[in-house]
């Protein structure tokens, strides 16, 4: 971008310079930013700012452009046109330093963001898990998003053990897709919240079920039982999905495998009842987003369909919570527990062409060691 | 204090030199860090750090410290006795270049942060406004903090605007306490809670009660019902509260005043149900608090008492929800009606010897201009 700003620059002026200018080559709007980002363990809070190349098969650090992700953010119009020319060497084989890309490496994208707020977009995941608790849904949930602030100090990397004080807590795990904002101001419609969505993520919001059922009696929201969310090792941008990304939506299937068995391959695309512009409209009817802001899609779920006079969902689950729900639902009691000291959970999406889009989530669920330090 | 390391560094070895250190005044601890903290406008998004002298007559930059605050807490152990070395000298009439201090020039001292969690330790706050929606105050409320998680992207400075799409949303301001942590690791407990606190602060929680109604349905919390919220000018260390910081406690009245009128004086200290250290070991349960994280008290707010009998309030009120809520119990209904476009709030908070210790938190509430820049 920076030469093409260049070349804006050098054009020639002039009745001929317009007449050039009228029949050259389109130049690809402003916007057009396909790249990915992820951010490298350098022992500090914030990490160091990569790019990787599209096959996730290499990265380069962004050293002269910019150190970490939030910086990008905060200047995104400035930097991220010299990060997607170095994006574009990188992919092009024409990058000086590049090295193996390992998402083992990977912090969050955005290691500790301003803001983490959570939709619930997929209303099959809402019907399921309140259906199951005898909960009616209300009717303004289908025309008002559902949405909570999550804690954001502390993000967990894609590969980072899921530390939970305690087994008995109901660990589970819900298999997200996330955006980054932009700023958004106040009261933005939902096509201002589209034009603010700068970076894509995968996201893990792991929950702890039987705090949770504690918490929503105080009324005001998780904390307890929302304990640090995972990122998958790679942040794209819109561009970067090409026609995956419709009308706020990303028309892929996000995989969720527990201890190795596939148990959810479902459609993120059409079931969206709440597209991700009007998600950061919700969020800001009554303030600003500022750069960097984190928004959340909830739970990725697709509704079950009737076969031979049972209900079945052919595309599994996103989180434990769902499936307990559906056994619920069948046979009167759930029977699956939820994840143990040991479990493993990975998330990842395929693009149309069989690639990993944001790199894997794979993490491990770890007790605390007590007296370990904080840093 | 880096004089103090420095004489350390060059204190005599050897045996003369164990005597001379055994008779030695006895260093302060080097916890013992008295000063008062603010972050000046600058047009980024972060600020200017600044030390402000005791008396809030004069401030002065740390350019060389540390430009944000946000830096001096990643890196509080070397930054802060630098800091306090320099607000030693401002005390004192030794810094170089002082200048008065203007608190409307003053973001929030951290005017973006990581984390934002309010409890709810005000136990009368809580019992008004339930007993007059007719809700009982269910028992685990006295034994275990409420909070809730905030919005931490976008803090107000102590004089900006509270800008609100809509006069009929219910407009309120909260009076409260707040203190920023280092880092917290998981499981703390109270007493570590109580060290990892670096700064207090006073806050304005503007809620939207209207909105918030609506919210407390959906059981995920608040998100447009809790807009930006401000801080006081200067963020405080405990040390240098003296001795009306105890127990996790700031023992002092937190005055409000709203369109001039003195609405409330409030003692915060023996009714703080759960102090500090217990707010801060309830958040960190399940998961790491990261240094910056901002922990507030919930609104001030003292019981009544029976005189005559009919019950009051001699103490007066930390916000309108709770005005409204003495109305109700006494009269049925409410009469005091929320805030509208051009009122003002003001919330101070003076130590034993008269002089306001946090600067003063002054807004007026104003509409939404549209087409306002998000910047």
């Amino acid at each position: 971008m920076q030469m093409r700003t260049n070349e804006r620059l050098s054009r020639p002026t002039g009745f001929w310079g317009l007449f050039s200018v009228a029949f050259a080559p389109r130049p690809q709007p402003l916007h057009s930013l396909p790249m990915k980002l992820a951010t490298y363990k350098d022992g500090s809070r914030d990490g160091q700012l990569v790019v990787v190349s599209r096959d996730l098969g290499t990265a380069h650090y962004t050293t002269g452009i910019a150190s970490r992700l939030q910086q990008a953010l905060d200047d995104w119009n400035f930097i991220a046109p010299q990060l997607q020319d170095l994006s574009d060497a990188l992919n092009h084989g024409r990058a000086r330093h590049p090295f193996a890309f390992d998402p083992a490496q990977c912090m969050a994208p955005l290691p500790r963001a301003y803001q983490w707020l959570d939709g619930s977009a997929y209303l099959n995941h809402v019907e399921l898990v309140r259906a199951a608790g005898r909960d009616d849904v209300p009717e303004r949930f289908y025309t008002e998003p559902l949405m909570y602030q999550g804690g954001s100090d502390d993000f967990l990397g894609p590969c980072d053990d899921i530390v939970v004080p305690d087994e008995a807590m109901g660990i589970d795990f819900e298999a997200e897709l996330a955006v980054v904002t932009a700023d958004v101001p106040m009261a933005a419609t939902a096509e201002q919240g589209l034009d603010a969505i700068r970076l894509l993520m995968l996201a893990n919001d792991v929950s702890l079920r039987h705090l949770i059922a504690g918490e929503v009696e105080t009324r005001l929201g998780l904390v307890q039982g929302k304990p640090a969310t995972a990122f998958s090792p790679v942040a794209v941008t819109p561009d970067e999905l090409g026609e995956a990304w419709q009308g706020g939506r990303v028309h892929l299937a996000l995989q969720t495998s527990w201890n190795g068995r596939k148990v959810g391959l479902c459609e993120a695309g059409p079931d969206m009842r709440f597209h991700f512009g009007q998600l950061i409209a919700h969020a800001a009817r009554t303030r600003r987003l500022r750069a960097g802001s984190i928004v959340g899609s909830g739970t990725v779920s697709n509704p079950g369909v009737d076969r031979n006079g049972r209900r079945e969902w052919p595309k599994g689950y996103g989180c434990i919570a769902e499936k307990r729900a559906m056994e619920t639902l069948l046979d009167g009691a759930p029977k699956t527990e939820y994840m143990r000291f040991g479990d493993r959970v990975r998330i990842e999406m395929k693009s149309r062409d069989g690639q990993l889009v944001f790199g894997a989530i794979d993490q491990r669920v770890a007790p605390l060691a007590l007296n370990s330090p904080p840093g």
